[in-house]
């Protein structure tokens, strides 16, 4: 199946201040987007693609002078892919506090001249839904096709579902959850506290020092990581194979082939990824409970949306298992919500909304062609 | 049901050198041990208890001069207890490379006059049986009633069955596993590097320079910690509460329950255990791998054994698995051993076998019963 091939990033510059949930406010900042497909007349084609933890604004196809930056949903968006760009105009969005370009810790923060650090505010899932809004009014679409997500991103579609209910008529919510449990907590929280405790952390002023606290973030992606993967998956991936030696080598270095995969993984992700980000985005993921301000009730909360819904899980996911998936299907039906609900059967844990799976495509394949459908 | 009460470590030094696994040598050492209970005349009723990862000698009863130091497993062993010190004669042994007591790291390396750091041999669970062979021939034991542990522990006993089958009638392995998984590799190897990344670790030498790895032992230890519950547990006794304030905090710091208990235990730990056991210990877990002399087929090296089996495990503890410990009985079973099998429901997940539990207390209870009936 072709990419839809070479793409561009933008930028839109926001001037008008963000409030935001904390009760801070972003005074002046720029999402840095990409968007695949033609917004037809009406401009009612258009779905909007929210990314998780450690992606961005790059869904689909490469960059001219990086032929090998390849989008991280390229197998989900493109022309006859399952969200089809010969359909839909199909947008990706850096969110706020990302280090991919739109206005986060690295940057200057206006009041100082100075990169922001760990002073640039604390952002939920609901502010950065906020912020994607305001690119969609610049943008002139006063309702998506569909809001669609994985894990993190699967929070932005249904927050959008909530605040915004006159906004989509689909929301795609794939392996992701109602809120964290304390288990999900406590993997962030341990993640956080490895980075925060890295000497070279700096408390967020790194960037001052010239240096990058790579030690509490290599540790933070080696937890993250294990989250992601299933306990089979990795025990038919890696098992108790040795790195390259036929012994035991009797010392604090490497011995199985996991644990290289996994070091190698750590240092790598140490080496693109902000610190400051990672912090922020965890806590996006902490705070995030839409149910909280109706007690807990989630099918009160859900009672505000309007759209259709398609839901996915994966089986062997342990981070937001299916149970999780399953919470938010019972509080759309109790509201009398149509939803689609697919519970795949993929050995891949958490992981596995990103991956090639036939029937997990196929699925979403087939929403989309309804999408299409009901708007044609 | 009273305690034993007040108990004192004792030592034995070995002057005798001990040839390790890894093919390195421990000259000179000595292993810290506590004995509950009478020994009999034939000597026929000892009962040997392992410990795991961060425990020691001390089983059972109170020090004289520290009266809140309980035992570890103080609910299971003392007079009236499942493990009857009226009737059986009971060993705790602190395992070499301890921090504890018995020669490790933190002791001087007589080839140096220098702490041994990160120079102390890396030790197998094979090498802490062997070391414990040899003070059960200092006290005379030619043949244990049982060999007893959880968790690492039990993996000891496991050895012992296979290491010296005329030397154990009874041979009981709690929440245990023959060897561990690539994601039990994986979340050790992630708290090792937190450990030897943490600059003040200086290569295992810290003593010397008058510091603790601190930021890298919390970590790992909050890292243990998480495997050590059960999702459900942490569920209910966190879940999403927040720690002493009505909202969010919108910074980096503890917002959640569950972090401030997690920060806690690590910060805890971090006092009192030493980083290059902590290094040594995960190893022996990693390393633990009987039946691969014999290719993986654990019935083949079980054949070994003479023994009669007890084993138990938790329903949901996701560390060691029920489905680890039915590998045994399998391997067991297919080699004709007499095998009691208990699967405990508990919530409390791997910590379930330190852990007051009426059926499970039971079932220790009534199989100790029986090697005493055994032998009377």
């Amino acid at each position: 199946m072709p990419s839809i091939g070479i793409v561009s990033p933008k930028t839109m510059h926001f001037a008008e201040p963000l409030q935001l949930q904390s009760g801070a406010q972003l005074r002046d900042y720029m999402l840095m987007y990409e968007t695949y497909g033609t917004l037809n007349a009406d401009k009612s084609n258009a779905v909007l693609v929210c990314h998780a933890l450690n992606a961005s604004h790059h869904v689909a196809g490469v960059y001219a002078d990086q032929p090998k930056n390849v989008g991280w949903w390229d197998n989900m968006v493109g022309p006859g892919k399952p969200l089809d760009t010969d359909r839909f105009f199909v947008i990706g969005v850096n969110n706020l506090g990302s280090c991919f370009g739109s206005t986060g810790p690295m940057h200057n923060n206006p009041a100082t001249g100075k990169p922001y650090g760990a002073a640039f505010p604390v952002v939920t899932v609901e502010d950065w839904v906020a912020a994607q809004a305001r690119l969609a009014d610049q943008l002139g679409i006063a309702q998506f096709a569909a809001v669609m997500g994985g894990s993190l991103g699967g929070m932005q579609a249904l927050a959008w579902s909530i605040m915004y209910p006159d906004r989509l008529r689909h929301c795609v919510v794939i392996a992701s959850t109602p809120k964290l449990s304390a288990q999900n907590i406590a993997f962030n929280d341990v993640a956080r506290t490895a980075i925060l405790t890295d000497p070279d952390y700096h408390g967020g002023d790194f960037y001052e020092h010239g240096v990058v606290p790579r030690n509490g973030l290599k540790v933070a992606r080696m937890i993250g990581h294990i989250t992601y993967l299933s306990d089979d998956d990795m025990a038919e991936k890696f098992g108790r194979k040795l790195r390259g030696v036929e012994d035991y080598k009797f010392g604090f270095g490497v011995d199985f082939e996991i644990e290289s995969y996994l070091r190698y993984q750590g240092d790598k992700f140490s080496e693109y990824f902000d610190a400051n980000t990672y912090l922020l985005i965890t806590k996006a993921l902490d705070y995030f409970d839409p149910a909280r301000r109706h007690g807990g009730d989630l099918a009160k909360t859900l009672a505000a949306t309007k759209a259709k819904f398609f839901l996915a899980s994966f089986t062997t996911d342990w981070r937001f298992s299916p149970e999780r998936s399953r919470e938010i299907v019972q509080a759309l039906i109790s509201n009398r919500r149509e939803v689609t609900y697919a519970e795949i059967d993929a050995p891949h844990g958490h992981d596995a909304f990103l991956l090639e799976d036939e029937r997990y495509m196929n699925m979403v394949r087939a929403y989309y062609e309804r999408v299409w459908k009901e708007q044609a």
